[in-house]
């Protein structure tokens, strides 16, 4: 991008965390009801440090920190730039106050918007990707934003609504039906290829060879969980992982988060409120214990990284992509056969959990200084998840995309795909 | 009271709770820090529910609740009035926002307010005495939110003000010099003795066996304090219960609550924001185990509540009564010399711990339903405290008002005064 | 005691200690189920090194402890004395083996027979008091040994046996017919007023004044108690303390330790193995909370330890004792109308719960050193026992002995005997 | 293996498991020490419960248990099996006692020597393969039986010794020199390829693309590792993975497992006692965490598996194997360059830990039944370590063979090696 690009891209994403906090009262900027969810306050303010630390600091003689506690408050786990406020205690905090944070939001931006303008053309290319890293690392943040509302929203016995109508604006539409579509194996080629952004835990691109494989055409349906639950599914440890069974006892898992029961029917919390849990619409809110579970009681397996990236190649899934934050119904939605697509919803809807650890490609290496600490440190304990979901931003998803969560973990829009041996 | 006199103070107290938040900023209301520590609008929502549950549910036919979900959310520990919210997650609830909660203040307020005038005179009785004692409930919660408060901001790394002055206003006294006021020992005649309100924990009246004893003529003060942790105090076992040295362990205490040691300095944190210790002040914010280990290292016990109570009386405190909330300095001051007494600040400045454990006194019973819940079930694992604080208000406070807590919590305005055999 | 007479009661006291422990399997010496239950073979050792530290160490001019690391193995909670091996882990020690403890006891006891044979006539008196006191120190470890183990062998699902039979040697008794005995109130004399041995927190001997009161004339039964439990005791809050319900919940008590439902029917284990519960035996291990909750229930209360010391003295309580542990039954007896009395079993059977916090005497100082640990340390947040019980050695009982545990403990022979109000 | 063979070969099997624990104390067999480490009578136990409920139960009629509750106390964590005694609490049952559980271990010998004589031809071959199981299940405890015993020993202030010499019956040796041998990249055929018995996590045998990479000739030695904490390895959040900094800090790490300092030397716990810790010596006993952080510090990084299984095929690896529980050290020893080999120790002396996920092979499915428990369920969080130990029994050892742990867990014999790029 070119400087007047980049202000005007810095603008908008800075705009989106503002947009996704609108409709919130004040007081649900503060709270955090559980470790891994932080108060929207402590987001708009740590996308706003991270510019601080980052570029303000660096690229700025003299900087003088906006506010010299801020950077204590709003580090979230970055050794290299100083000690931090402890994570599960960031919902103590009552000041700053909300009105603070955004005064703060608008100084780093002008501040930013500045630096763009008049930043040597020498520093320029550095500054330019490193801004660049620092807009997507705010996008991450946005989804995390409204999966963390949603999450505060929910476990409020008053049941406040996020917003009047959400995915309802879609006529329903009945869910393909399932097939598998075949997939040759052999040697395919992984990690990011293009020349845009992309993070370094999707480098270097690199060969791996896959079986053939079967991947199915969609994601699984709130129906077809829906008959796993029937079936006793939380019942039976035959299906379940060991600490995955652990955590089904210890948690009491029943159904899927967001989920409850009334009437004997089961209800799910979107973030246009609650309704009964539409049938066709992809199961949403699961972690890789339950995706793995029912994977295994229908007899089939979850798809490795390789897979997925392979198939997502070959069938062009950019060209038939699902549903992003972009579209505005913030739920998964139902794939509708659409074009001539035969594989649905790789792109959108819901993150899909896939049977690989998040492990270094081949010849990764961490980077130094601060950013090394911003995918490196994480890859043990933790599964891939691949395609983005309805709080995504389009422009933030690509193939190469690597998530990743704790097997336990499911508040985020996390789903899955069924994939079986092509024998 | 007659029902205007009745109107009039169940207003002035309504307004109180409500004076008392005036200066907090909208964020301040809703956090949590530690399990003790309720959000200030819990506590206005509390306060409000218990007049829902004890009066307009009760006397209003057909009365529907103000909200559904409110008295879930609000019943503090009254097993007979209903589940409830669990109290350590108090602080996850963004809503009801506090302009709701201000709302349903008003609208319980106004209800109250036509009941006081129209219940009817056979009802009058019990109900009037029933108000006395929902009053006396909401000045504690007063004092609660005082103390709540000033936990909220002091555990926040941006140091913010409750209000800018505090204590200050007033000159600074040197204290009087301590000494030791002997009282004759024999039977005396403890609990309340009047006409007007008490807890039934102040009840029945009753003989008690006192030896001679003395009582010293004021609070130990910041400067003894810091002389006791001069000399290693907090890292001494031998002056220590056992359960206390544990809990220094632990909690890794070495100052009262609320102090910090800058350039080998101590500072002590006021509503008014951080200042030097003062020397004369009374210390404040000290456990049981603090005021134990204190006595223990300085030769000298601390007194019963009957030795207490006594001294009291035969004192006449109320006639020379310390600092309360409506003096408006929310900080204990040092006790100056006034008139002809010779002891000073029994009543008011701090809470006074006493050596006796809190337990029925000889005949009490515990009240039918939810009053009976209110004080009798926690006689366990509890001490005593006497004579009030700076941040009770002086019509709540009495001779033989018997407050309680665990002996290792500080953030009430705690201190403490010496006694010794008088042989 | 002379010499010779102190010889053969120090022979006698440690001997007990190991007939305790002969029915065991080298195994049984070595677990610790949960924190409070120490390994015998740590009791063992721990009694030992008593003598150790506070006699041989002192006593024998350039002493060698028997072995270096035991100081540290086997102190308790004396800090005074030195570091110690963490309580909680006890259990994890498998060294020294259960004969090398054994090896130990008779080197520290022959090194003590010689001490008392040849210390100088000058130390003697100094030297006499304090072998009396470990000796009943290591009295109230064979208390602890016997409830210990039998906890060891309670928690074993394969229902190990103590021995082949216990109380089951005595004809069951039917118990006396329940009545409340009158008792004058007034000034009375607490605390120890004889000559010989007592423990510091039996003193200083005062005036206490108690009301008239009536207290039962034996224990509450099994039968009374199954009463209480059928009645949904256990299911009731309104019963119980605050602090006492959670812990219900929390440990989901519905009957005292030691018990289970089998077949609808309940049994409780003795140290000669389960039986069904035995309506007319005293109802055991069960904690303040319980007790408490059952006085609650019953419309009475408990009583205080000075009414009980009172009522004791002036009944003569020892001249109609109860069941120790020289009586070899090793579980409480039903209360049989013997001789002229008129209340029964207020010295041996069970521990009695009283109604007071465990706190300091008026005028209670506590010692210096590793003694002054011994029992004023520990005077918070418990509650006192009065009685003694058949685990308790005859000559280690005596009415003015005060036993304190926390109100949640019920691994000791506890039980209770209600009081009420004399009008 | 005919019946004949198969008889040896089991009682061979038994009777290592009993060598094991000759040189026990009673006492030393029933502690726990922490949850990872079972007490030596209950691996006793459960490896003999293992027979009765996959053979005895099987396949003799009316087959009654040696006892009624040892299926319950010994099972470890098949939930096909029935219910179990939690884990964590293995350290609390005394009995059986050891003497029961070894007669326990006779009789189930006894009769599965009568089920192998007699079993009908039919049943002979699912029943031989079945036992092979068994005792590779037996041989694996075996190695936990040594590495908990050292824990338990390790754990104790007294420093019993498990015998008096161990490795240092070898002469030293100097290590080789390190160096890196290159490895061709391509298709390698991973997974077992023979004839005899593996476990289901090393099929199914399939294809894997591997980068060129280079290999250490040997494992990282003590005098390597020393290099790395002098640096103050432990201190530098850069090295280490999140989760792996966050175990540092809370469990105060400092060095391996199983080393202490004293007078600035570090010393390391054999089971043949402590001993300085031998430069040349493989590192021994360290984490993933651990592992991964020494590469990153040195530059390098580990292998994967499938690097490690297609050089240790290259290399012939067990053609120059290492120091097997067979050849008696029970310690790793220093690589000593030995015949025409150019890499060393792949097998043998330490478990190395890989840099790969322990999850299934292509196509694996998990068994049905209570052997479908035995590996599959563990498949998350897990990393896999390769090439058995000094512990290991050479017959149970094979390059196929994949070893799983958690990346915090180090009281197995666990090592490293590390790998690099081959550009």
């Amino acid at each position: 991008m070119n400087r007047s690009e980049l202000i005007q891209y810095f603008r908008h994403v800075r705009k989106v965390s503002e947009d996704i906090c609108a409709p919130l009262e004040t007081e649900d900027y503060v709270v955090q009801p559980v470790e891994d969810v932080s108060p929207p306050k402590w987001h708009l303010g740590h996308t706003t440090w991270f510019y601080e630390a980052l570029f303000l600091d660096k690229y700025i003689p003299d900087y003088k920190p906006y506010h010299p506690t801020y950077s204590f408050l709003f580090n979230s786990y970055y050794q290299s730039l100083g000690d931090r406020w402890e994570r599960p205690r960031r919902g103590v905090l009552s000041r700053p106050t909300v009105e603070e944070v955004y005064k703060f939001r608008q100084a780093v931006s002008e501040r930013m918007g500045d630096l763009i303008d008049n930043i040597s053309e020498k520093e320029w290319p550095e500054f330019h990707d490193l801004v660049i890293l620092a807009l997507n690392h705010e996008q991450q943040h946005q989804e995390l934003l409204l999966t963390d509302i949603k999450y505060i929203l929910a476990v409020n016995p008053l049941q406040p609504l996020y917003r009047k109508s959400g995915e309802k604006g879609k006529p329903a539409t009945p869910a393909v039906k399932t097939s598998y579509v075949p997939f040759e194996g052999g040697m395919h080629r992984i990690g990011f290829q293009g020349n845009g952004f992309c993070y370094d835990n999707e480098l270097p691109e690199h060969d791996s060879y896959v079986n053939h494989f079967k991947l199915a055409n969609r994601l699984v349906t709130n129906a077809e969980y829906l008959e796993f639950m029937k079936e006793g599914g939380y019942k039976d440890f035959r299906h379940w992982l060991s600490d995955g069974w652990d955590t089904v006892q210890r948690e009491k898992w029943e159904a899927p988060l967001h989920w409850k029961k009334l009437d004997n029917k089961w209800y799910e919390m979107t973030l246009g409120g609650w309704r009964k849990a539409v049938s066709d619409s992809p199961v949403c809110h699961v972690s890789y214990f339950e995706a793995e579970a029912f994977a295994s009681w229908a007899g089939k397996r979850l798809p490795t990284e390789d897979e997925w990236e392979a198939a997502a190649r070959l069938s062009r899934a950019n060209q038939s992509p699902g549903n992003f934050f972009d579209d505005g119904f913030l739920h998964p939605l139902a794939a509708a056969a659409t074009g001539k697509s035969k594989i649905f919803q790789l792109l959108g809807d819901v993150w899909e959990w896939t049977s690989s650890a998040y492990l270094p490609y081949p010849g990764y290496r961490q980077a130094a200084g601060a950013l090394g600490e911003y995918n490196g440190k994480f890859m043990i304990n933790q599964m891939v998840l691949r395609g983005g979901s309805c709080a995504t931003s389009r422009d933030h998803a690509r193939i190469s995309y690597r998530n990743f969560f704790q097997p336990d973990k499911r508040w985020q829009f996390t789903g899955f795909r069924l994939a079986d041996e092509l024998k």
